[in-house]
Formats: structure tokens, C-alpha cells, sequence
């Protein structure tokens, strides 16, 4: 008899132990959670400039850590910058790239991109750099043998954790990916083996936009849903009627 | 004059009536939000026969299309199984997968991980495959030149979002990652081209577990907060007082 066989009914009654319901939310909860879905922006502009406060901060924090992660190896760092100094190096940083990164957009598209606000890393009073430690728990661990990639899409989803719970704290996140990572590595001292997910500006803002900021100024439009999703395999129809247009 | 200087007065206030409050949420709201993000589980084993209902499925999906994206490129798509044949040869594939992952796991957690549950492919009533086309709106769009993999990023904070909702419809959804995409492309139909992000088993649930499955069969534990926070650096110690343990 193997130890698990000789412990199974304790076993069992300590499992259930560890069950709870899991019934729907109420119609208000629910609501409030779509409510920080559909509301949530990718902010530029609208910062404030007062400090987030600790206790709000953690609070953000403990949403990021509590996001899924592959074979629950939590591979996240968080790097929060309130200095000044650092913060503008990191700005630098963003002119030169998003220079570079006019020069390769296709030429009619220059003039725009030029126009547009694409981060608020010094008018956000904080940044928060969120990294990935690939390493966590050695290179073979539960589900990342077959997706080694795994790993870096758990922080993306402790990225979205963070973004929710600051859009029900009146707290505005703007991602800013028109960063090099060989200097965000070097303006923050991340070393060779941790991976860059994420570079967050963070503050309250009195007010957002109601769609995104990038429809709003014509960058591009949002898709219709019922053009994105297939049946059981690539390219059949959706599972469900189409909504009328 | 440019255009733009002429049409100033009226494009402030066209761009004013594009910006609401964002003040935070009621604590009731709040609250919801946290629930939603604290209680989620990768479920494996609770999941109930009953369908999904098409106006609970579409709601789930449009919470993931309401994902932030880099560039606003919406680089994804849900592929909607039903179809148990399908998730049969789906399920034979995670089986292939799994075994030979548990020859690649150090010998001491093998029998750990053997006796684990790790997808709910056939038991959920149905599944969801989310894909990424890198090349939705061209290669080089606003925000990937310099980093060019945030649009798989943009997709897995797609599947964080539609996992919230769920979390408040009373579903359960788990993330299955040991499968060889080679395989997941031949079963799906899914073209060269197009990046598979995740394959989630969804459906609804009575009970889920209160902490993550993983921790609760000791795979692994929950890391302090504390001691994955840096200040200003990597390295240096957090911003904020150390919570007592």
C-alpha cells in the first residue's frame, strides 16, 4: 500500500477542506468587474501629479502576484521608480526609440505618429518595471517544456491583474513598449537573465477617455468581435449569431 | 497654418466630449474587482457538463477583446470548441505531451507530478484556443518595433481578462500549456502564420479550490510580495515597509 493509499480518506476530508463555492457574482459585482474591463485606458496624459500612496500600492502589487502563472512560478519582479532622475533617463531612452521607430513606419503613417502622446513617464509621479525571471525555478518546470514562453505570458497576465485593479482605484496605467531593452536594462541595473515584460506609468487621473485613445485620434479601429472568433477549427463561422450591426 | 492649427477650437472640443470622469470605484465595486482577481483558479477538475450559454460565452470574449494591445492591433482570435471529437484528439495530444514532460522533470517530482490533474479538456463542456496574428496590421506597427513580441503580451492579457470575467459568471477556466503547438496547429487547422498564445478549458463550476491547486498539493508556494519588489533599481530594497509575517 502506497503512503497516499494508507492516508486517503484524511486526504480527502483535507481536499475538501481546501474546496469553496464558486457561485456567480451578483448581477452588481459583475457589473463592476466589466465596468474595469470596457473602462480601463492605456494612459498618456491624464496623470495627476500626486504620489500613490503606499497602502494603494501594495494593493496593486498583490493583484499583479495573485495572476495565473505556469506551474505556479510566479516569475515576476517589480521594479517601482518614483525617482525623478531615473525616470528621465528612462524618458530619454523612449525620445530616441520612438525616433527610430518613425523612421520605419511606413512614410504616410510618420506625421501621425509624431503627432500622437505615446507615454507619461515623467508626468506619472511613479513607473513600475515588471520583469520576468526565467530561471525562477530551474528551466523545467510544470507546463514549460512543451511552451517555453509561458513564463513571459503569465506576466502579462499579472500586468493585466495590476491595470484592473488600478482602474477601480481611479489609478491610470499607460504601457509604454517603445523602450530598447539593452537600456531599461541598463538605467535599472536588470541583470543578463531576467527578462523585460512591461514599462508601466502609474497615477490617479481625474479623467480618461472613453474609447481608446488610439481610435479616438484615427490610429485604427476596434474590430468587430464576430469577425475574430471561429468554430472548432481555424476560419468556421462563429459558434454564435452574429450581432446585428 | 497647418490644418491641424486651423481646426484647433473645434478639435479640443471634439476631443472634450471624448473624455469622462475616471474617478475609482465604490468600495462595493472595488471589492468585486479583487474578488474576481483573488478567487480565480486554473481549474482542472471541477467543471460541470451543463453548455456555456452563447450570451454568457460572448461576453466572456468580449471582455477579452476589450484587452489593452500594443498599437491597438487586437492581434487576436478565439477559436471555439465544442466539438468533443475535436477535444478528444486535443486531450490524446496533452497526454503525449505529458508524458514526455515528466521524463524531462528531475526524477524526485516525477511521481509528483503523475499523480497531478492537469487539464480539463474533455470534462469542461467546451474549450478555447487564443491565437495571435503577428502580422495583423503589418510588421512594424506603433509599439513593436523596438519590442516586437508585445503583441503576444496584448493576447494573454486577452485571456487574463476573459479569465476575470468568467471568475464573476460562475466559470471556471483553465490554461493548458502542456501541448506541442505542432500538434494544436494540425488539430485546429490553424496556419503558419498565426502564433497559438493559449488553450483554455472553460465551463461552469459549483466549487474551486481557495488556493491555487498547486500550492494546495505542494508544487509549490505562494512568494512574499516583499520580497519581489525593488525600489527605483533591481536589486534595491522595496518602497514601502515590509508587511509582518
Amino acid at each position: 500500500m502506497t503512503p497516499d493509499a494508507a492516508n486517503g480518506g484524511e486526504g480527502r476530508a483535507a481536499e475538501e477542506r481546501e474546496l469553496a463555492e464558486a457561485a456567480p457574482f451578483s448581477a452588481e459585482e459583475r457589473a463592476a468587474v466589466y465596468r474595469a474591463i470596457v473602462t480601463r485606458r492605456d494612459v498618456r496624459d491624464e496623470f495627476m501629479p500626486d504620489d500613490v500612496p503606499d497602502d494603494v500600492l501594495r494593493r496593486l502589487l498583490e493583484a499583479a502576484h495573485h495572476a495565473p502563472s505556469v506551474g505556479f512560478m510566479q516569475p515576476w519582479n517589480f521594479i517601482v521608480i518614483r525617482d525623478a532622475a531615473v525616470r528621465s533617463r528612462v524618458r530619454e531612452a523612449f525620445e530616441r526609440a520612438a525616433a527610430a521607430e518613425a523612421e520605419m513606419l511606413e512614410p504616410e503613417r510618420r506625421e501621425q505618429y509624431r503627432s500622437l502622446k505615446l507615454q507619461g513617464i515623467s508626468k506619472a509621479p511613479l513607473n513600475i518595471c515588471v520583469t520576468c525571471d526565467r530561471a525562477r525555478h530551474g528551466r523545467t518546470g510544470l507546463g514549460r517544456t512543451q511552451q517555453p514562453d509561458t513564463d513571459l505570458l503569465s506576466t502579462a497576465c499579472a500586468v493585466q491583474n495590476l491595470w484592473l485593479a488600478a482602474r477601480a482605484e481611479g489609478i491610470g496605467v499607460g504601457w509604454v513598449s517603445i523602450l530598447r531593452e539593452p537600456d531599461l536594462r541598463a538605467i535599472l541595473s536588470i541583470p543578463s537573465e531576467i527578462a523585460i515584460v512591461a514599462y508601466l506609468c502609474v497615477g490617479r487621473v481625474a479623467r480618461a477617455y472613453v474609447r481608446p485613445e488610439l481610435e479616438v485620434r484615427r490610429w485604427a479601429r476596434r474590430l468587430p468581435l464576430d469577425d475574430l472568433v471561429f468554430a472548432d477549427r481555424w476560419g468556421a463561422a462563429a459558434p454564435f449569431p452574429r450581432e446585428r450591426e
